[in-house]
């Protein structure tokens, strides 16, 4: 029996998340049971569901369920559920923790490409002094694809420590801080002056597969990536074929098609290859909870989300 | 025969610098004549001897050299020549291209060690995910050891970013942005409090073998040393030592006793040290020029250098 207002049963599920998600749940819910697995919810019970990649068909069960508040910003893996509820209200976090995390990875990254980590590392494993001349960051051209709360950063951070930054996007965005390119029409302009891509896209039908070997012919030459959108925004053997080629000097990648990545992926060993276990960024509960304690709020009163997903344009 | 006032010969001599210095000054001072080789000069016509890392003995030649300037922030290698000129006035640069590769570098191997890029990689070795929850910066100490102008820009940054920034000096400074350790006494505190200890000391009598095993028997456990500073600051076989017992979980090491590093150092395939060729900062003509300019003017006028240096402190 599902008990009405500041009461019932909040759903936790979640891989890879910070330890300390159930306790501080707990105690911003104190009315409320929090689980952290479905066999130990009464189905009937359960109000609201906190998920991050979640087994298909998981939701289906929670009758009276008023939320679905995805632990992070991107969304798409619930399109993968032929079973997500259909009339139930989906939100996405905006966590400032997120977005912090995110930028201090693309500046790590963007930093150590521009100062050619990579290579000084392949020296370093031939015994090889390798002097290579440090360069202003103003001499690198970081072009960021996806301009939302997270390209957004990233870029402003970019430019803040000196770097070239530019931003593509597929829709015009007001008021950016940076040199933007708009759509199909930009996108080879762009490609021709980014020496760093970092992919902050949402996985869409439109943007699925963006990054092919048409894609990739474009670049400029011995250009590097780095991927923090989705796994599947990159035709994986384009890749493998454009670094071979030396078209592209290195590629870091924190997302991919099939996570963990499985231990035979020919992208472990690749020497152009920087590999991160999804970990460029985490949803913090200190910075989150506030705004997934006001969605539960709205959730149970019937009002607008904070940002909600649309299901129809899959962000 | 020497030619006074606005003419004269200009050495300047410099391993693994800009490529445009020569081209820079030559333009800068188009009444001098500018030299890269002694050979080239006539000894009794240099006024200015632009160097870094010159072979000992170079300088006694010239006779009417009123300038000595160092092209970068370290002087200690002038010491190592027995003949170096005892009444020539000596400066050393402070240059803010300089400031600011340097800054942009302990920013990238803070970042790089505060996400665990060393173990990550060890990992990707081994085809396998680990997942490390990112920690916000603030989680992490970075210890900076020698706050002149370098370490506090450092600490600025590193502090800016998020980072817990502290720092320790030989003697007390005024206005600075980060809490400070002063000295022999504060030594312990600091090392017990420093995720990450950074060494941007000059070396001198007092500075050199400091990172000795008493040193690393009082750092934080799994610790990691960033060295910028000077080679000899660190005892070599305790740095292996520590590393080895797991004191200490990694080091980046940008300068050596002996650069290039040889071939056969033990430095080269430690699996928990990365290498740098001394590129973490270099002089920049187009920042450094003016100040350079500056000196001859100052030093050909018998006036106060800029950033002179007192031979006595060895800095």
């Amino acid at each position: 029996v599902r008990r009405s207002g500041q009461s019932g049963t909040i759903l936790f599920y979640s891989e890879a998340s910070d330890p300390s998600w159930p306790t501080e749940l707990q105690k911003a819910f104190p009315t409320f049971a929090v689980r952290t697995r479905p066999e130990d919810t009464d189905p009937t019970d359960v109000v609201a569901a906190i998920v991050w990649k979640y087994p298909a068909g998981m939701l289906q069960q929670f009758a009276n369920l008023r939320l679905i508040q995805v632990l992070g910003a991107g969304v798409d893996h619930l399109w993968s559920d032929p079973c997500l509820p259909k009339h139930v209200p989906i939100a996405r976090l905006v966590d400032p923790g997120l977005t912090a995390r995110m930028t201090e990875y693309v500046l790590l990254h963007s930093l150590a490409l521009h100062r050619r980590l990579p290579e000084l590392r392949s020296a370093q494993c031939k015994n090889t002094w390798r002097y290579l001349h440090p360069r202003p960051p103003a001499d690198t051209c970081v072009g960021i694809m996806g301009l939302g709360v997270l390209g957004r950063s990233c870029a402003a951070a970019l430019a803040g420590i000196g770097f070239n930054a530019i931003g593509w996007s597929r829709s015009r965005k007001s008021n950016m801080a940076v040199q933007t390119y708009i759509g199909a029409a930009d996108l080879d302009e762009f490609k021709r002056r980014a020496d760093i891509i970092v992919l902050l896209l949402p996985l869409t039908s439109a943007t699925e597969n963006l990054i092919d070997s048409h894609f990739l012919a474009g670049v400029r030459d011995g250009a590097a990536l780095i991927n923090v959108g989705r796994g599947a925004l990159i035709v994986e053997n384009a890749l493998i074929a454009a670094l071979d080629a030396g078209r592209l000097r290195h590629a870091v990648l924190d997302v991919f098609r099939t996570e963990p990545l499985p231990a035979e992926h020919a992208f472990w060993s690749h020497p152009k290859i920087t590999i991160t276990p999804h970990n460029s960024s985490a949803t913090n509960p200190a910075t989150a909870l506030g705004q997934i304690v006001e969605n539960i709020r709205r959730a149970t009163a019937g009002e607008k989300l904070l940002h909600p997903v649309d299901p129809l344009i899959g962000y």
